[in-house]
């Protein structure tokens, strides 16, 4: 716990579409010569260590690099104005001829292929930070239990009218089916490596829907809190914004739906009818 | 399994007002003289036994008494004309001044609190028919996959469209919670009867939201075979109008939503503001 | 208003994809042969003449057809068992061989694009009905609003319940911009034929949108009357019924969807990835 | 347009409820003594004028009264830390012993009723503020529809996926929807004063389920801008945070709603069960 890691894949122009990224790495005598762009990566202005992921020109493979973070051809720059997990860095990653010894060449990482089981554990993990962290889905509905039985307008607690009763339930629901869902794709990971990539995109896709279309906990939260949810002292405010960079990051809605889609189908969509 | 028996609690007028019924017990030598009328029960056009839940005019309280199918007094007349579990033979059940032995008044049925274990259990159950029984959530997710792999359109099978995935996959999320869901309050209420009445009606308005509103099996079904869905030969048509019985027996939506929410609040909002 | 028409466009293998019809016509001397099947057209069981659409083999463009309903070759089997609109008596038809003769080929209508008019005043119209007929948006919230006032449970009349009030606006703020967005679209379309076929099927997409997801009129006019919804007795059911039916003909919402999205975009994306 | 006028009318504890405000205004000899706090006023932090509504302690009745910025007993302080809207400055306003002269008593405003039409006539411009103004509704659409006509994945535009395609016409509908009821409420209003607070009120929640639930504009612009929608350079970040405040001011939903039921059962159930 020592030194601070930065894991950079996604990039200006490749999101979704993260599999055909432009960074490029070129053997040159005794180790490699990386180029291109990141754009995203957590807490790069403070980071000591870089996994870039990098097309190798030789082979069109995409094959992971150590860079150390004062390497030379190394430039950072801090992304400005987020309203959303304001606390997290994200910078843009600018390399220019960076050099790479052989021996920072990362050996299990030689393909996409290799990328997909650390993006589906980190899609669990983006799921269970929506369920329990501070601020977050249990966080938000007990707040919202106190605040509600706090605040009193026409001589009652706002808890005793049905229509936030209504709500307050259909979050339990909500969280307690996060729950569930968090607790079996734990289990089928540890099980000896049975979570496909499907399941935990699966996983990812209800967390989203939960948080931000259905009974959501951060979104109820703030309109219940009314005016003073909207002032980041009273935490759902702060939960709602935040909840929209959890939902996003490690994959979309939708691209996790077709993840899933395409181990239920036999059939991928990911692609459009043509390339126009 | 040689007798039919049927509960019969609802009445015309006292639906989700269960605990207020208006069908009365009256203490006469020997037994009791049962006045009322029920309506709903199921399978009562050939049913051997009733159990008639009555109110004892003389506490006032819901006391619950054996019926038999012939017994001088009742008067049993089928519900035509029903849309939906057209298989279940519901009835409207007249009683006129029936006896009921004393020794066939039931022992634990003293109180509406002695129906709520009963109805919380039945609440479960309910849960599960919409999970997993022929033509419900799960068949209906089998029987779509099926038929969207093989129904071509546009020169490809439909499960190759975008918009058709997204949908199987909203659908499985809900699936897999619900089975969650399921096993959970099972495995509550094996253990020593730790579930509680709320706990029961959490499950049941979670297996409502999910089978007709968010990424319902059966209504995406029904959409799902377009002209198809409205024949029952079908299935999922079936399916889609079974689905409304399910979700409507053993308490609506909003009054289990606020059961659930009287156990989280301390607060009950059953009542409105005023006796009109 | 003596004879009884039918317009054949639909068959079993060809609905969202109604352009790729394998009806086919056959030029011989005198008239034409048509062979083929259609499936739904409304109340073929008693027509007077139907309008068939077929591909003429010798150019591959859709081209219109008069058939007499006595003609020979012609056969008519009704599609029993349907779960909605069952006063439309919906049909299969078989065509062997049916001779045309040449003065009843249909002089306008020469190609797919002759039908996307006809399609789109066809929406509209769709959309009137779910507006306006008996037992569909106004006529349910007018009997909802009644039903809800008259009947009493917990000692007041339902519609004092806050959960039951805000459905009643929801359905009412749905009806209100159904009726706008209808009076714009006929306003276009009169205006000298300024409605789009965009603008026809965004209207369509809407009508669906609000009649069975959100606040649709029929489906909480189902669940309001708990039981006594699933007895068509009641209206609403039959109303909840009905509309899957006027949910689905002239075309699912996805295919609407789609036609307004490509006017909007100008990018077609009907067709998925690739023929599998 | 050379005075900066404030309208004060919300309290820390009376928001929804504000007819049951706890500032007060004493009669003196010359005037009135205002004492009470304010929260959430726009702009007050540089106001030359403030309209504060009190309660007038010798009828209980809500009467307004004229403060100037500088008066003595009048103290403001900015409300930090806001996540929305942070271009308004709202703030608390503390009155301790605020001396009123007769003079600038306003004439018309004697009781909470007379707020009522200035209430509803906010609430239609609080729909077209979510309608037209950069970075809302329309701008969004228009906005969004241009950047997935130029961001590329999977190599086609993002305007090309049937995903994308469908939220767009589900934003264009809301949006048309939400046109043509702000000009269908200002032709009522325009007519004679026509306009009923609950036709306002039912226009100003369809413009809040529209902006924040169905196919909202803001949300789905958020998100199909993924992480560059978090960062307020791109616009609809800030119009995504912005529109929390849009829906929260002249009233919640779940309370326009409730105004709305009054109007269309005749029933009030504003008020709770019980005086808990």
């Amino acid at each position: 716990m020592q030194k601070v890691c930065v894991y950079a894949f996604t990039e200006p122009n490749h999101g979704s579409d993260a599999s055909s990224l432009n960074t490029t790495a070129r053997k040159v005598p005794g180790g490699w010569i990386l180029n291109g762009q990141k754009r995203w990566p957590a807490n790069s202005s403070f980071a000591d260590v870089f996994v870039i992921l990098a097309c190798n020109i030789s082979n069109n493979q995409i094959n992971g690099f150590i860079v150390n973070g004062g390497a030379p051809g190394l430039k950072i720059s801090k992304i400005e104005n987020k309203m959303s997990l304001r606390v997290v860095q994200n910078c843009d990653i600018l390399l220019v001829d960076v050099f790479v010894p052989d021996e920072d060449r990362l050996p299990g990482a030689n393909s996409f292929q290799d990328q997909v089981m650390a993006l589906s554990v980190a899609r669990v993990m983006v799921a269970w930070i929506s369920i329990g962290r501070r601020g977050r889905a249990s966080a938000s509905h007990a707040y919202i239990c106190r605040y509600l039985g706090e605040r009193r307008q026409f001589g009652a607690p706002l808890a005793a009218f049905q229509l936030n009763q209504e709500k307050l339930v259909r979050m339990l629901g909500n969280i307690q089916a996060m729950w569930l869902l968090g607790w079996r794709l734990c289990k089928l990971h540890d099980s000896g490596g049975t979570m496909t990539a499907g399941q935990a995109s699966l996983g990812k896709t209800y967390y989203k829907r939960w948080n931000r279309t259905h009974g959501s906990q951060s979104r109820h939260g703030r309109r219940w809190l009314w005016a003073n949810g909207i002032v980041t002292d009273f935490h759902v405010g702060k939960a709602f914004c935040d909840m929209e960079s959890i939902c996003t990051y490690e994959g979309s809605y939708d691209v996790n739906a077709l993840i899933v889609a395409r181990e239920i189908t036999g059939i991928s969509s990911v692609r459009p009818a043509s390339r126009l």
